[in-house]
């Protein structure tokens, strides 16, 4: 099967490894983007040289502030524009007389706002592609870049780096997923937001992810997409490498009516771009935060071979809720072998449920837990597990005992986060020996406590059912490598 | 209208307002649950004499022991028991003879475990009736109660008080929604694991709870019930004054063969049941969490008197999703009229969205916010309204502005905490003022955020979906109250 390049295929590198940034409209009005944006430049430590524009500021950020792009002394690869939409053209004209190779625009006021401001956007595109420089947005929020610690982005948060690769169609959706993610502990590589798209499709951006190395999975929140056909061929060729996950919204006549208004022209048929989703072999995520979910999924576990899971809980109501939300996602929980049950019997006290979903019966011995997975994880007959209710400690523990003056040194071994992480890491050690994905859930959203777990390598989810549906998920995209090995 | 009183109404009391409590199987150590409840119940400050009782033991947290019931000086309300299931009847026949009026038998080893743990079953409740004491199990988590700050719980956690009652057939999964749903400031009246239901049931907790002038909303999380037509006949009363909110679980094969094991004899036909709950006018949670979203809008929000939704967003892709939540929970979003679009028009830049979704297109004035949203409230059209990325100030944003050297004052009107507080203190007041439920979305799952924005009196939500979901769920529930009231 050959593979042909999309025309659209152009090197992005100058927005997204820049050795040179400059920002047009840079502001010391704490109300302004130009204020914010080359506030988050700073803070997130970029590797490369800022400059700041604007004609009658000194200083910004403590920075010295130039007049304009022509008194810049170095090369800029990238510009930022934050400015009335009616100065873009000019300034892009100055970009295009100062080879600068790529520009990010921020301002709205373009196609999103009607007639007057579609031909506005006719005209920069046409400046930039006759200046032979790339465009982002306008009406974008930005774009982030770990390698090169670039985060010029409209809200104020701090990316953690690492190898999630965002493309959103939504600034705000965009950047909360970033500034969420991180905070859960996930670490993205790269993230842009779409914007308008007036030069750089979506599309043009998955092939880019597509081809980079620091990109391991790829998250894209859609609004529309009219290339559903070059979709399907792109992601179909992206997906052997990575995957790559798709929230879809404007999804009702409700959400398509507010698509129209915030990216209008993007909207194609709904129904014809959710086929085109299932076709390309993509992995769709059901709510906007599940992208998330996924990608951790992804990221740190191997694939399942089979969707046979074993459950293994602190109390029976998760275990209930455990089998329904896997038989409901597709999964089976198969009973046990009588020998694991005997096994099984050697550990917990007598009371326990004998059967898969395994219930530890409230039993408090923080290393017999990862010996009852174990167990389940060694079986030909188990290709996935869910753990739930133990891994997680709970900090509240911690501050009864405080409360009673008792240290974390006399209730050490059970309810501390030392604990926790101890336990955390025997199921990280037991996903690498047996190659299994092992997933831990807890109800609690807390996103610090998730990290916590995540950082020994153990993905932690705050539902049953997202457990479930990442799971077989994983699976449904294993099968589909499959297909494609066994047809070639 | 008549309503007769089920026959198993009991004063159930002395478990939720005793004046003196007692532990049988207080123990110094700190793998028994022995060890932790009495921790819980000092922790938490309850207001009666608690009496700890251990045959070898001098002091455990401080407290003197006594050797056994007969020892301690008072009336004994209610006992709680954690030892071996072997000699639980024996320590109930002591309660018996020590006039004990209530007793919870945390210790398994009961019917869940077979033939012979029911036998075991059968005499405790037997010793227990016999000697017309109540009993709350076996296999239990025990109870809280916020009228005497009882928190006779076998997980340390510190729960919140408040107005919130928990009925559970799991003690994980119920003390699990207690801890959680205390950290993002929601707050509890009482709470019971029902455990196996040998003596008290759902139904009997559920009669009591209905009764009680401090339970403003009740949850319920079942996994079976025989009584089906007990529950409609109850609930239906119940709902006239108070919301009955519950999570089915055992939806299942899968589900239903794990609640065999885990409460065996509770699980009636789940079909018969889900027509129970529907007929009942109970509203059904569709996640475990779920139950907690949906308390905290009943609760702290006036009833819609419609199902159409404003929408108000900082961002144009959450207007589009916001959308498509409300129509796929049966919601309306309708347009604004030509009136409220000019005002609007005085408030945010030209570029704004013109129409419902209201998208404030990323202005950053704290100052406008609340009053474009009292634009939509104020309209006779809008029943409800949500209101989403903005409410909520990200925490990231301060520290971005710590790395920069910049206090709290110079970004304060912006990014701050006070910041978000004073916008949630002004749409609370639109709350009030237009008795219409305002709720308040994010992206972040973070329950300290969450917390944050609940303490203005304004309900904050994770995800669009959830808003949408409880916002609907209410207007079903106004509209049974509705058909009740045309009816008689």
């Amino acid at each position: 099967m050959v593979f042909h390049m999309g025309t659209t295929s152009r090197d992005l590198s100058p927005i997204f490894e820049p050795k040179c940034v400059a920002m047009i409209g840079a502001s010391n009005n704490p109300s302004k983007y130009g204020w914010i944006i080359p506030a988050n430049i700073l803070a997130n430590g970029y590797k490369g040289k800022l400059f700041l524009i604007n004609p009658t500021e000194e200083k910004i950020w403590g920075l010295k502030v130039y007049r304009s792009l022509k008194e810049v002394p170095e090369q800029v690869d990238l510009v930022v524009i934050s400015r009335p939409a009616e100065s873009v053209p000019q300034h892009l004209e100055e970009c295009v007389e100062n080879h600068v190779r790529s520009a990010i625009v921020i301002s709205g006021g373009f196609k999103e706002t009607g007639k007057e401001g579609e031909k506005r956007e006719q005209e920069i595109v046409r400046i930039a592609r006759g200046g032979g420089m790339l465009l982002v947005g306008p009406n974008t929020m930005g774009v982030y870049s770990a390698s090169v610690s670039l985060s010029a982005l409209m809200p104020p948060i701090l990316p953690k780096p690492g190898e999630v690769s965002l493309i959103s169609q939504s600034g705000n959706i965009g950047t909360n997923l970033l500034a969420f993610g991180s905070e859960q502990g996930i670490g993205f590589s790269k993230f842009v937001s779409s914007g308008n798209e007036a030069d750089i499709s979506t599309l043009e951006y998955l092939e880019y992810f597509g081809q980079d190395s620091t990109s391991k999975v790829i998250l894209m929140y859609v609004e529309g997409m009219r290339e559903g056909r070059k979709f399907v061929d792109l992601v179909k060729r992206v997906k052997e490498k990575k995957p790559v996950i798709v929230y879809k919204s404007a999804v009702s006549k409700a959400g398509s009516r507010a698509a129209k208004s915030h990216c209008g022209a993007l909207a194609g048929s709904t129904r014809i771009f959710e086929a085109a989703i299932k076709q390309s072999g993509a992995i769709r995520a059901s709510t906007i935060n599940g992208m998330l979910d996924l990608a951790v999924g992804f990221l740190y576990l191997p694939l399942p071979k089979g969707k046979r899971v074993g459950i293994v809980t602190w109390g029976g109501g998760y275990g209930v809720v455990a089998s329904d939300s896997c038989e409901l996602a597709g999964l089976e929980v198969p009973p046990l072998p009588p020998e694991t049950v005997q096994k099984i019997d050697q550990l917990l006290p007598s009371y326990w449920s004998r059967g898969n979903p395994v219930d530890l019966v409230g039993f408090i011995n923080r290393e017999v837990q990862p010996k009852v997975i174990e167990e389940v994880a060694k079986l030909n007959d188990i290709d996935a597990i869910i753990a739930s209710g133990f891994i997680l400690g709970r900090s509240v523990g911690s501050s009864i005992f405080k409360l009673l003056r008792k240290d974390e040194e006399n209730t050490g071994e059970i309810w501390s986060d030392r604990a926790t992480k101890t336990v955390a890491e025997e199921v990280r050690n037991l996903i690498e020996k047996y190659r299994k994905p092992i997933v831990a859930v807890t109800l609690t959203t807390d996103p610090g406590t998730l990290k916590k777990v995540l950082e020994c390598g153990v993905p932690a989810y705050s539902t049953l059912e997202t457990a479930a549906e990442v799971l077989a998920k994983m699976y449904q995209y294993k099968e589909s490598l499959n297909r494609v090995e066994k047809r070639e």
